[in-house]
């Protein structure tokens, strides 16, 4: 299993947002609908073995996660409206447990220390961080789980809490990206990989 | 100078058309509205030494020609919507040679032979395909052209007339990809030849 796990400092956490402003009131949820299209979308199929996790954080009911499964999904289309549509309707459930919204969105009020709680132990953990090693020189398994941060960093403390599942860093190149873009050059590398 | 060629088959060529329907009435034109965000969007920067050239084929007026210029580009966002609303708005000018719409795009009645005649001559020319070469063996110049077709493959007669510049043929990995994860795909190797 392949798992991204994205931290959205600011992205809305109830459905009460319009689809014509999902930059500016929801929070730039729209960093986080990128990156669901860049986990699952291949030219012509969805990617089976990817799980994806968005945490947020914004107001008014923080934390929300939204959790993706690949090998589930149904009606994902790759523009960012209908994939919001799809995540406000999520946010509309009353998420005590985890719910499923759609096949293969689920929805919970788990924290950001809840979900890497969650996640198998026997996982590779990744912090995906610029002075971190080049990817292409380290060991990728095939049970990985890569956490990146929306357009603001790892807090301090979301850092700490991640250092308890001794990560390694790893970076992607020699210039800064978006978390999308992250996790599609992450993407093409295990791609190659595996095959 | 790294420069991206797309050509949109069936993307809308007249500015009218909503934003709420990107992906449907405008011919799929979400799908180059992703392929600006990937060739020029940095963590904190837009990439001034790229051109991206998207070919529009569709009704009702085809053919026509966007190209954004990175050094020059003002007002672009990472988003769907608002990128939509720039090229729409180059869309409603009548462009018969090129015209400017707003800083860094500009509008012509260009069709895909035009534009790769306007192309300086000693650009390295390169056809992302999938039979090609891996990108990781293939030497890559400083000048250099992209060539990629949008969700549907370049027509053989599309084909032919890219011959005539003798393109190398490039593929990016085992798995084949929407264009706009090609194009970041590309992004990051040149990022790494470069620096």
């Amino acid at each position: 299993m392949r798992r991204f796990v994205v931290v959205g400092h600011r992205a809305i956490t109830s459905g009460d947002f319009k689809l014509d402003d999902l930059c500016g009131s929801a929070g730039r949820l729209d960093v986080l609908l990128r990156a669901i299209n860049s986990s699952f979308f291949l030219s012509h199929d969805i990617r089976k073995d990817v799980e994806l996790q968005l945490i947020l954080l914004g107001e008014p009911e923080p934390p929300k996660t939204v959790r993706l499964v690949g090998s589930e999904l149904k009606y994902l289309n790759p523009d960012e409206r209908s994939t919001g549509a799809l995540i406000r309707n999520a946010l509309m459930k009353k998420a005590k447990g985890e719910e499923r919204s759609s096949p293969g969105i689920y929805i919970s009020n788990r924290s950001y220390k809840d979900v890497l709680s969650t996640i198998p132990k026997d996982t590779q953990f990744v912090y995906l961080k610029e002075d971190g090693k080049d990817i292409r020189d380290v060991k990728l398994s095939g049970d990985i789980t890569f956490v990146l941060s929306d357009d603001q960093d790892l807090s301090a403390e979301e850092e700490e809490i991640l250092m308890d599942y001794s990560p390694e860093k790893v970076s992607l190149g020699p210039i800064s990206y978006h978390s999308d873009h992250c996790i599609l050059v992450v993407n093409n590398e295990m791609d190659r990989r595996i095959r």
